[in-house]
């Protein structure tokens, strides 16, 4: 895969050679690359913005210093790409997103900064995604958070145990509890079935658990599943035993 | 204010030197700390996980560094915190709990890697966080977006025209299209409108259009709203010039 980031702040990239993005990239599993589009400007001041039609505060981008970059990087890589913009407006950013644009062979985000930018900047963009109801000072950090997301889904990038992990969230339940040494620390005692107890006592704890986890903070997910007739009798235990606790 | 991190990445945070939350430190409007907890370890290989009791793939941070990283802090900083933990059982975090952290005067950010953490560690946390349904590597960039988020807000890190731009963001609606020079690029326009309107012209477009986009794209959003009658009327029209182009 192939990730190409148009930003005002590469330094603020920094982050992606740590991690498994930074072994992704030793291992070349993704070659990534920033180009601050600030070089596109045509201005002799280098400015990529200006002021708003129809008046207002603030700054906008102005579309050509992006459409020359984009171009650039066409010219570089023809062939299928996505390009993402994060924007309030767009899907809600999540696990599917992520298994879908890690099936791409080029990405490319435009990040933004200042204010906003010119509308027709959109025109380049295939996908608008949003990672919450909250304002940000620019893209960077979202595009990044975007990137790790869907860069550890490649294959090669995790290892074994790490993926299996994975795997474990996306049943679509909440983690259950998890304990490591020591088996008391300061008061605070693992539960007793999870140190004697035997692989089916544990599995049924577990998947409990998560089924309490999920009922108590995020019904909704719930909501979304089929559940087998095993998981189903441990989340009427559950409420039984969450409204016994309510009383 | 004051914000730690614990983190086994701190080379991670270099973005927060950058933008706005870069000038926040440096007009001493916040003060940031990492704090690398392996170095609380008081293993000889400096480890800071270990395996789950029950079994199962992956690795777990362990109690005991990161009790010690936190009695630390609260020697150095007594006085109420907000400790927050970013976890997928975590409240979906938005711009009302960027507001409501941004009146805290000390923030503790305790960022997981690997696969998990012993639930103990929770004991230490007032507030779990969500950015949303998905797996990330580590919660360092998930703190970062919470931190830009919280700190844009404080009062002195932004200029005037990049505040009152907020306000607008935060009465409800999407943002209007916006444009700026030039008028014509490659044969898009500007809106007419934005060009030779009045002022009243322009508010009622202005308005309009994130009643639009609103309205196709996060139409959750309008239910939560008391719209004026001009607001309730323009909707209308929308709903109305929507329809027709469906047909």
């Amino acid at each position: 895969m192939r990730i190409d980031v148009l930003s005002l702040f590469p330094d603020m990239f920094a982050p992606m050679t740590q991690s498994v993005i930074g072994k992704a990239l030793e291992r070349d599993l993704l070659e990534f690359s920033v180009t601050d589009f600030r070089k596109y400007s045509k201005d002799k001041h280098m400015h990529v913005d200006d002021t708003p039609y129809g008046g207002g505060a603030g700054m906008l981008l102005k579309p050509e210093p992006i459409f020359d970059a984009m171009a650039d990087i066409n010219a570089a890589h023809p062939g299928n790409k996505r390009v993402i913009l994060l924007d309030p407006a767009g899907k809600r950013f999540d696990q599917q997103a992520a298994r879908d644009l890690a099936q791409e062979s080029h990405l490319v985000f435009i990040c933004g900064h200042y204010e906003g930018y010119d509308e027709r900047i959109r025109t380049l963009v295939t996908d608008e995604y949003s990672l919450g109801d909250f304002v940000l000072t620019g893209g960077e950090l979202g595009a990044m958070m975007m990137i790790d997301a869907t860069a550890r889904l490649l294959p090669g990038v995790l290892g074994n145990t790490e993926s299996a992990h994975t795997d474990s969230f996306e049943n679509g339940l909440l983690e259950y509890p998890q304990y490591t040494r020591p088996a008391d620390y300061e008061g605070m005692q693992v539960p007793e079935v999870l140190q004697n107890g035997n692989h089916q006592l544990i599995a049924q704890w577990r998947l409990k658990e998560s089924l309490r986890r999920t009922y108590l903070r995020r019904p909704d997910l719930l909501a979304d599943l089929e559940l087998d007739k095993n998981a189903q009798k441990l989340l009427r235990e559950v409420k039984r035993e969450e409204a016994d606790k309510a009383n």
